[in-house]
């Protein structure tokens, strides 16, 4: 194996944009929430604070999740990869994950026919 | 709400570098097993075949989960976010998930002081 997959230090790689992607998962049920971005100042805050914060593509700037809506992420245990350049972050979610009000972003199910479903 | 979030038409949005981020998950568990890529025809193959199918970025080729491992993936499930910029796969793994031999590839977690210790 490489170093950076036995490594106790943590090296995220950043993408060409400066960027790593982030997964959010329910602490208590396991639910995958959400799939969001970091830049090095996302992580370094979400790591500091406990609070999840990621970066915005489309506003283009750090976003504590749930700085507006009340729903913030609260972190209780953030892993990383064996390449280092993706982040799973386990956490206490207050309301709902989704800015669409679902409790998950992932609230559509993929039919084999491209069809998509409401899941249970 | 936006139309793509409301669709029940898959219409992915894949990235300039025409992909996708998928997140695979262990259908009995939960546990996250892995963050990888697809393009429009990985997607397609996952989801016409029931057998994971990524984009290998190092390799830049299709790359079907196991195919030299034997360490397939069967999707029970896929789903597809919000806004149709990330796959969630819920999956049967057959072995390990992560090329290093770990069930997943989220087998460090992250200390507050950047430190990595083994998760339990």
């Amino acid at each position: 194996m490489s170093s950076i997959e036995t490594s106790t230090a943590l090296t995220p790689h950043f993408d060409a944009n400066g960027l790593i992607a982030a997964v959010a998962q329910d602490h208590a049920t396991g639910e995958v929430l959400m799939l969001a971005w970091m830049n090095a100042e996302a992580l370094k805050l979400t790591l500091e604070t406990g609070q999840a914060t990621y970066w915005s593509r489309s506003r283009n700037k750090l976003w504590r999740k749930g700085e507006d809506s009340g729903h913030v992420q609260r972190v209780v245990e953030a892993r990383i990869d064996c390449d280092q350049d993706a982040v799973l972050l386990r956490v206490e979610q207050t309301g709902a994950a989704c800015h669409t009000g679902q409790r998950t972003c992932f609230y559509r199910v993929v039919g084999k026919d491209g069809v998509l479903a409401a899941s249970s």
